[in-house]
């Protein structure tokens, strides 16, 4: 088949990430006969360095039509002078998500064995640990309304039923592909919208009867998540609670570097992206990690495209990589980013 | 001197271990010579259980007028049917830190070491740990305007100039005390009352040049507080993000039974209470651990009467207590709740 997708770099690591990521779905395309058709891109800082805004029309215009997007990842210092839409992230990656209605967030938290070692926390309490976050990403706090007055700052935080009914959905129906069991995530003993959010998430969950729901409060959950991860198996949470538990359910995979993100809306469009930033310091070193990268275009391959058995290969082929060391420094390898790639890419080869 | 303060026990466990504070507060004024004025007074589902407000004005009353209040723990499900200001929470604990002009709330993380092996994470991540959490508590989302609208819920969240100023100066006068380091946790890539947050902080930092500041996003706080914990002295955040944040810490202590904290205004006013809840599921039966509630009871006297020797000698009791096991189940030890209070008075005693 065609493989039309929208690529974006980005700033920082993203190029670099982002090569690998497309030297992979290259051999893919080889090994299973389809054509690749990139639409590259400028989004971010990249975007206003080229004198564009942070999303450009014709950016938008192609992810648009695409309905496909692998995103590398975009801001960095050299833009925070810059100040409110005028910043790569808010100007770029916030509208994004909204104006394409990509409500649910996908990330997973599933430890490879090979990583368990570099986390922080005890290996055998982290053993057997397979859950995902769906998090609501185009309302609440961030897309409130937001500014200064006499009285100082404010952010305003809404969420509707509807709003909250079609994340939840989302939620049960992964759920229902999983191992049953929704743990829902809010502030109902304080936040008005949590309230809401929890008697929509019941309402919802007497659709799922054979759905085990539970609810924890968002403090609480930093903590079970810590003493208790193997009991969770989609959690699902408004979209500030997931920035934050999404980054902290990283550490338990031992890196950030190695998981990818889906941001989906109905039918099959979706922007598909490593949960890391674009690391500045480290950038046009060669250093960088593109296995998240990698990771989300065979996820944009399952999600978008339906191509599960290309999806699985390169799936197969990184988890082979790291269990042969074939990786960058960070995880304790000698490979470049590019060679990382390459490695990954031969696996896929080789493997059909 | 004459140690008088307002008692309230509240819900769940918090009168068991209110209990066993109060019989190592006896010992203490024993063995210093003070006398002890307790006011004891019912709050949240114990006040709605005869017949009162969440907030008796009594019980309001006498905590203005002594300024130091010991309190256990408010809420359980038995009142979860009740709604807003009818709940225990909502209705008890919030306007009195609010009324109180409680805003700045400290939470210590400093990991005993005869805990360490309990904790999720390994133990030569977590040792040389000590930081405190300086979280405000008077403003933000908790106490911006809430409710419904046809659009929904919403929540707002505010912060003035002067509320976060005066809490920055609390961050920084305690890094003078201690390591001269404050770290600030905002989100200010998408919040403006996180630009305003930074804003505020970088401008009282200007004020203590020894003080080094860093800032950092809040979901990435909650990576490097698992991967670097030793590095912070003091955390400088908002209240929802103190609340999830505090929470995520005491992870790292081995246990929440063990912690106090503090909510102070501007002089000697003080509400000192554990961090843990009402924990209705072990409520009387004197399985509950007093230590939190204990070493509440010793931040008392230091912070609001000024008596430092009195509050080292009940931490050093905690500690002996600690390293003898004399400790409830929930930590490996044999002893009910009230033993674990005559234990660690009987310690306060035999090193007098
Ligand atoms: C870059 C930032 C605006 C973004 C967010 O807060 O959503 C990021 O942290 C993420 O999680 O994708
Ligand atoms: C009980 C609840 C309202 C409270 C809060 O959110 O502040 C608690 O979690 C805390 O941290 O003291």
């Amino acid at each position: 088949m065609n493989i039309q997708f929208t690529y974006l770099p980005g700033d920082g690591i993203g190029p670099e990430v982002g090569a690998a990521a497309l030297f992979v779905l290259e051999t893919v395309s080889d090994v299973f006969a389809h054509s690749l058709q990139i639409e590259a891109q400028l989004i971010g800082g990249a975007a206003i360095d080229a004198g564009e805004k942070p999303l450009p029309d014709a950016t938008f215009e192609s992810c648009q039509r695409t309905g496909a997007i692998l995103l590398g990842a975009v801001g960095g210092p050299k833009w925070d002078h810059l100040t409110g839409a005028d910043r790569p992230e808010l100007g770029s990656l916030l509208p994004l998500r909204k104006r394409l209605n990509l409500y649910a967030n996908i990330r997973p938290c599933k430890p490879y064995d090979g990583l368990l070692d570099r986390a922080p926390l005890k290996r055998d309490r982290l053993e057997g640990t397979d859950f995902v976050v769906m998090r609501e990403l185009t309302g609440g706090i961030y897309f409130g309304a937001k500014g200064r007055d006499a009285g100082g700052a404010y952010d305003e935080c809404r969420y509707s039923e509807a709003e909250v009914e079609r994340i939840a959905i989302k939620a049960f129906d992964l759920a229902m592909q999983r191992r049953r069991k929704v743990t829902s995530v809010d502030k109902s003993n304080v936040l008005e919208t949590s309230r809401l959010w929890r008697e929509t998430v019941e309402q919802v969950s007497r659709r799922y009867p054979e759905v085990t729901l539970e609810h924890l409060l968002v403090d609480a959950m930093t903590m079970h998540m810590l003493t208790r991860p193997t009991d969770f198996d989609v959690v699902l949470t408004e979209n500030m609670f997931g920035d934050i538990l999404t980054d902290e359910a990283s550490v338990l995979c031992g890196s950030m570097g190695v998981i990818p993100s889906a941001s989906l809306s109905d039918g099959t469009i979706g922007l598909f992206e490593p949960i890391h930033g674009s690391a500045p310091d480290i950038a046009g070193q060669g250093k960088a990690n593109p296995i998240a990268m990698i990771l989300s275009a065979a996820w944009m391959l399952r999600l978008s495209f339906g191509l599960e058995a290309e999806a699985s290969a390169i799936e197969a082929a990184v988890a082979g990589a790291l269990d042969a060391s074939e990786v960058t420094g960070d995880l304790g390898g000698a490979l470049t980013t590019a060679e990382v790639g390459r490695a990954v890419a031969q696996r896929v080869r080789n493997a059909a």
